[in-house]
């Protein structure tokens, strides 16, 4: 087969899994969103043949034979690469061949069957609050991963890093550990020191009306520069961002949390998450696997970025809050600008991940990856697993879980095998910080925020990281934005720099 | 291959269609439902995806090959089906693969390009009230469909039967014709002298709140029997009926209309499309093709018979009316049940068929199947087609339509080709009243629906119509349940009867 004659076979079969993904999207949204309770089963059966043509045409004949006449191999997985494009498009398509094919079909049959019964089981586990109940089955999982990780091990890497690249490419458990390590402490010290501070945030908590909610956060988004014919949101029970299309990307949020912050810093969150979806569609690339992002972390470093160093930001509300006032004038009646900025920001130790505040959550995420280490090294057994969990939970957050749902039990990801995944959440947080670094050395962001231009920030945004899509990996795409390797302690100094002018500590 | 096998692999392809099917209803129903503006054209690749893997499944070799082992031909295209299960099955599968393998690819293209381009220029001319811009395309959303008549020809068929027997199995033309023929007349009389009548149903289109409509809506479709674990309801432009899964069977209803009884209408009609989905998925036929309806006028025949024959019934009311004024105090205030029942069931002679009442709606299907006659023989061009059809709603209804959009452009059917379509409305109508004859032969209906026993009446649908799927051509089926050939003049005795009743002519 010719150069040319494989490279168009390449970019078309690529094309085509995207398709496959989005239709994979809407029968997923679908039934995130309306399916009926009886329809799950014929549900999982419809999207389990859409996985299934998407694996085989990604690790079948045609593209392995297109993949060889491209030179793609695990020293070059660019192949012939002539550009950005077509190298990223190799090294994609071979990434997912090499990684794939490694694994025998009985054993992705097993994980996937053992992970649908494991998380009955967490369900179970979670209402009855019985770690004993889930436990055998996550030993099963654990072992399965173990599994893949042996078939994905190549030259250099540890088990564990097979499985965090399937998220975080080229990235590897060592590093993730001395990333975290260079700021853990100051961390924890900060949390403890903001926690003695007094801040009545309760005025957050009272009837906010869903209509009115839901306008406040159109009206940002739309200064975001979220395109409402391109996509659309939705209520569902947890939030996410769904792309069932190039032009179809839609976000979620709840009203069932107690504090109106919570669906707000959402809709911002997964607005964020959209933005780099919509952003990255465009030109040659879109409608390929280039449109998405760079990877899990990155496109977390892009949800968080909007959602806290903006959507939390002092200057932004200076903008936002007489609008919020006008539409919530009872809710925050004698509430000054100052008191809601301090409220909205209040750090509070609490045992759940997902409503952790901005500067404990990477503690969570620390502890999960601590955990998931000692898992896979064999240093605890799953029967140690809680007591580890709790004697952590003291350490870096000073509180300890009262049940197994609030700790060990509160997350759903290990009942489906995805270890490694829970990093990309604080790596998120350490490029967000280090790209909001360098956006403020270019631009008066301030400035910008006080006049609601957010327009302007999703510009310098859009252009550095959202349109290069999945061109480079997280961490040259960071370089290229930042002019400098990945480093944690811009994450701590941001945090603390924040925290002390807020609350002066 | 043996005849064991043969079947085996048979109902296995039938299962892979049927599932096809359903993430095809998923795709569409999320078009319909919430997919962004720009997202259209994606979908629409996504939808022809599915399309193009379950044609290619159905008129594929395998299928060829298992469908010879089985001898199925033409003359017997149930085969050595030992059961009727087998016997539909087989006679269903034979059915597709001889109508569009006799089809070439290119012809299936040129259609379906054709079509896209045609409801454009549908919308584009009904906006604009320009026969011109639509005819051009007509004309060769014509000729195709009769190209593709052509290939569907079999000996004893006339062009347009081949057509017709897309929706409605082994129905000719000239049967349509007769059936028509027989009742058009006294149709035509009934609707001039009830137009007469002086009705007043202007309460009807005061201010019904949209929450309060579907409530009560939800109160009629549970006693129905709907199963919302089963399935749910949504809102929609446009009125429809969705299968996403066995047990996943949706419908909608729009508030738009100026009445209160248009959104209520359209939900139990949909609601009678719904009950049969339901109930044809059950036993070894559910995920089969034997689960879908016998014919589309069969399937319109059950959502009419809920629709009018139930939802329009005077003994029926006797038991919701009370409810419906405990929801609408100040809408129904001072109108009695007789005004009501009256009012509901207005006879207006319109130009427009959606809107039209229970006994002028068969013959704006008649002046449609007498057009698309003309049409196919050659008997009228496109350029007389406008004042043909103005000349029959006068001679039918009495009524001239002001403007294309009124007449000849109403409808989105032709526009894709859809000739054959119409008279299966018509024949619902027929098939419902010979089925409600039978069953108020059976037990008391006035008796049921005065205290409101929808559930029995569903339950003998259930068992007569439903649980039989498409287990039998819609003709055997009718004599199955009624004990005679399809009657039209049950259908215009039902009416005078039922009228005369109501408004004494």
């Amino acid at each position: 087969m010719t150069r040319d004659k494989a490279l168009v076979q390449i970019e078309e079969m690529d094309r085509q899994l995207v398709m496959l993904e989005h239709i994979g999207s809407v029968l997923s949204w679908d039934q995130e969103i309306a399916a009926s309770k009886k329809g799950l089963d014929e549900r999982a059966s419809q999207m389990g043949w859409i996985s299934s043509q998407a694996h085989e045409l990604a690790c079948g004949e045609q593209m392995g034979e297109a993949l060889s006449a491209l030179g793609a191999d695990r020293q070059h997985p660019e192949g012939s690469g002539a550009d950005d494009f077509e190298k990223a498009l190799i090294r994609i398509r071979f990434r997912a061949w090499d990684k794939n094919r490694s694994m025998s079909t009985e054993l992705v049959r097993k994980i996937s069957e053992t992970a649908s019964r494991a998380h009955d089981h967490w369900v179970e586990a979670r209402n009855q609050n019985d770690w004993d109940v889930f436990k055998p089955d996550l030993q099963e999982v654990l072992e399965l991963a173990k599994e893949k990780a042996e078939c994905y091990k190549r030259e250099g890497s540890s088990l564990y890093d097979g499985l965090l690249d399937d998220f975080e490419e080229g990235m590897k458990a060592s590093q993730v550990t001395t990333l975290f390590a260079s700021i853990k402490p100051r961390l924890v010290d900060l949390v403890q020191k903001l926690s003695e501070k007094q801040v009545d945030d309760s005025f957050l908590r009272m009837d906010y009306p869903v209509d009115k909610q839901e306008a406040f956060a159109k009206l940002v988004l739309d200064d975001m520069g979220f395109d409402f014919s391109r996509g659309s949101r939705a209520v569902s029970v947890h939030p996410f961002t769904s792309t069932l299309g190039c032009d179809d990307i839609r976000i979620t949020t709840r009203y069932t949390d107690p504090s109106v912050m919570d669906s707000f810093s959402s809709t911002v969150h997964e607005g964020g998450h959209a933005l780099y979806e919509m952003g990255a569609s465009w030109g040659r690339q879109k409608g390929t696997s280039i449109s998405n992002g760079a990877s899990f972390g990155m496109h977390e470093s892009q949800s968080r970025l909007w959602e806290n160093m903006i959507g939390k930001n002092e200057n932004f509300w200076i903008h936002y809050y007489p609008m919020f006032k006008e539409i919530f004038p009872s809710q925050t009646d004698g509430i000054s600008l100052d008191r809601f900025v301090k409220a909205i920001n209040k750090v509070e130790p609490g045992c759940i991940r997902v409503n952790a505040d901005e500067v404990g959550y990477s503690l969570h995420i620390m502890l999960r990856f601590e955990l998931e280490q000692d898992m896979f090294s064999g240093k605890i057994s799953l029967d140690d697993l809680p007591s580890a969990w709790n004697e952590k939970s003291r350490e870096m957050l000073g509180i300890v879980p009262k049940t197994f749902a609030e700790g060990v039990l509160q997350d759903v990801h290990w009942s489906s095998g995805d270890f490694g995944y829970f990093p990309t959440y604080a790596l998120g947080n350490l490029y967000g910080a280090q790209i909001w670094e360098r956006m403020r050395s270019e631009m008066d962001v301030d400035a910008l925020l006080k006049r609601g231009k957010l327009g302007e920030i999703g510009s310098f945004l859009d252009t550095h990281v959202y349109k290069k899509g999945s061109l480079y990996k997280s961490s040259d795409l960071l370089g290229q934005v930042t002019g400098k390797p990945l480093d944690a302690t811009i994450f701590s100094r941001y945090l603390e720099d924040k925290f002390s002018c807020l609350f002066g500590c």
